[in-house]
């Protein structure tokens, strides 16, 4: 279908199909709009389960839906599949890696965040980052391959790093990531192996500030702290990462052995701000005004990690529910401005709480001054994720999955794929 | 655990986690007997529905188990990781890739077959076959960016070559991925696109024998063609493919332009005869005797499609049934050896029957003089593959995702990862 045939819609073009982008599609429903989402992946990603992905908890397709199947029934979105190089502003289109570029009326930038190494990109190889499907089966098969080779391997010292892993970053990524390896080692594998032991694999979890999940309140940083050291991990805090190898980490002087190191320590954004030229933080993210335009071109609205948005004085954080705010209030930012009516007031950031979890038992929830943890924390923690899980299929495959984890103990997706690594 | 340490146990090393292998394991249970697994990869893969997987119905964790929590319980089983390179017979011992040998007493090898392009080797980066859970994934990522390129190429005869789609080979694998690639591009995608029309795409299924499924009877075999072409494939029989390219097909003299080649038109077994230095059949499948021991020593059986067996003078053909009977049989040959009782009689092969589908809703049963056709016969293939999964939970999560797709047509995992190829 060609929009130009029934008269020249207004054309927006969306760039990321993450959780901004979807929310601001689904908020933007107009009779004279004709929308194009462009992605370099087909698929849509629950990034807060990802790390479940990492640990062999779930499945890829259970966190993964094609991009294309929803927005089936919107006759007015068309999803391409390709990669942006650039943005020409003046003749209002994107530069695509192959193809034709892609004109735009509106612009809308989501495209999100990745690691970030602070200027030691060249340890990426030896410390590999969790956004992407591809980055948690590759982070999959490390973890994996490294009981593998333990168990052939005769040199202890090597045996050993084999049975080190290292996760850099207490945030939420990081602790879920060594609870999730703790349980793995200590609960799940120990039966399968005949030469070593896996519940002597040491799991480090490193954090520069003083404590794990900085975002919550002391008592459930320190609650998640004991919780994660009952499940085996040692939680290292003021402790720096000075350098990784595929030797393994070193902290401060002191190196540590290990075959498998995980990067949860930070992030920046997406080259968003090199294609327009524009502003941007100290993560890259593009400085946009309170109706999340760019300050000298209101046809280029930038949501979510992507961009450095204020609101009543704080940064926003760069959540899920944010993004997903961020794209609605986007999406009416717009509607308003077709149909000739005045701005809505600034965007303003409702703070829906933070959760983590801590292996299979324990979570901690923070809701204004509500504070949850232990059990009742983990099942909220559950349902809440179940819910926000896209589609009838997923809520059941997800909820049996845990349900399966959780009662037998067992992950289902243990699988070692595409050994290139 | 060392078995050395508790007065040197009979030593069988079983290479290879396939049907063969784990029929073998599960039925040798000897006090005597230490058994050590061997396989390049760390999971069965239940291979009968691996086109599932290729075609975006199945996840890949529905249909693989990590083969270590098979014998989880098995103090008598160690599994070891690791690629076998050959043989040492005089020294009784494999030769790994990497670290050290694996001595043996009694050796069983069971590492399967692969694709073969008879002569024409050159042809697999333009044609990949389905063997491996990366080659289904492979597939499936070539099918699923056929689409995504045509959607957006503007070229009409590069568009029509990139909806196009030749599966060569009528046996059950080629029959199956044409039904349902066609149930894909007919059923499920035509909604989401909206530049190309998927119903459109062609896929043709090229068979060189005078008819598709050949191991069934003829009437059988009628029913199945007219059940392709009502889905929507083009079905060519006396029909020989002479070379594929990266532009398309020739069939005889006629070019065929088309970006994804799928090949289901040959099997070849492992290179176990090499390894071996044995006698071997065209296909390159090792010839054993009656009791599937190397003419020359019986410390060595070869099972499943790397043996070339015959059973009352026919040859035993290469599916899942004849190499689990194979498998419980050489345990049963080993385990009275062991006890210093006669060897059971010759390896006698009891066909189960042949079954196939086509699409979401037809299936052909033979079973002797049984015929099943249509849903029942589809009815009964879903139950009878279910019954044959591993395990509770794959039973659940394979049976679910059949049932959505059954009920609402749409298929679960269409997920492009990895985009190397």
């Amino acid at each position: 279908m060609n929009h130009d045939d029934k008269g020249a819609p207004h054309k927006v073009v969306v760039i990321g199909a993450g959780f901004a982008g979807l929310q601001f599609i689904h908020a933007l429903k107009h009779p004279n709009v004709a929308i194009t989402l462009v992605d370099r992946r087909n698929h849509h990603l629950f990034q807060p389960l990802l790390y479940q992905v990492a640990t062999t908890v779930l499945a890829t397709s259970e966190i993964a839906w094609p991009v294309r199947h929803l927005f089936r029934d919107r006759k007015d979105v068309e999803t391409l599949f390709g990669e942006v190089v650039g943005i020409d502003r003046a003749g209002r289109r994107l530069l695509m890696k192959e193809g034709e570029p892609i004109g735009y009326d509106t612009l809308v930038i989501a495209t999100g965040s990745r690691h970030a190494y602070f200027g030691n990109d060249h340890w990426e190889p030896f410390a590999p980052g969790l956004k992407r499907l591809e980055d948690a089966t590759a982070i999959r098969r490390r973890i994996l391959l490294s009981f593998e080779k333990a168990e052939r391997e005769t040199d202890p010292a090597l045996r050993e790093a084999l049975l080190t892993f290292v996760i850099v970053g207490a945030g939420p990524t990081g602790v879920e990531l060594a609870g999730m390896i703790a349980e793995l080692a200590h609960h799940t594998l120990p039966e399968e192996f005949r030469r070593i032991d896996t519940r002597k694999a040491r799991i480090l979890l490193i954090e520069g500030g003083p404590r794990v999940l900085a975002a919550f309140s002391p008592s459930l940083s320190d609650y998640a702290k004991a919780a994660l050291v009952r499940l085996g991990v040692e939680v290292l805090t003021d402790s720096r990462v000075t350098e990784c190898s595929a030797e393994g980490v070193r902290i401060s002087d002191t190196a540590i052995a290990c075959h498998t190191i995980i990067w949860a320590a930070g992030v920046e954004a997406s080259p968003a701000a090199k294609w327009l030229d524009a502003d941007a933080d100290r993560a890259g993210r593009v400085i946009v005004r309170t109706d999340l335009t760019l300050a000298d071109d209101e046809r280029i609205f930038v949501l979510g990690d992507t961009a450095s948005v204020t609101s009543q004085g704080k940064p926003v954080p760069g959540l899920a529910p944010a993004a997903k705010q961020q794209g609605a209030y986007a999406a009416k930012v717009l509607r308003r401005r077709l149909d000739g009516r005045p701005p809505p007031p600034p965007f303003h950031y409702r703070h829906q709480g933070n959760l983590a979890t801590i292996g299979r038992h324990a979570a901690i929830i923070e809701h204004g001054k509500l504070r949850l943890r232990g059990w009742p924390a983990w099942w909220l923690w559950g349902i809440a994720h179940i819910y926000f899980l896209i589609g009838t299929r997923s809520r059941f495959a997800v909820a049996w999955s845990w349900l399966w984890s959780y009662l037998v103990g067992v992950h289902s997706a243990r699988l070692i794929t595409h050994r290139k690594t």
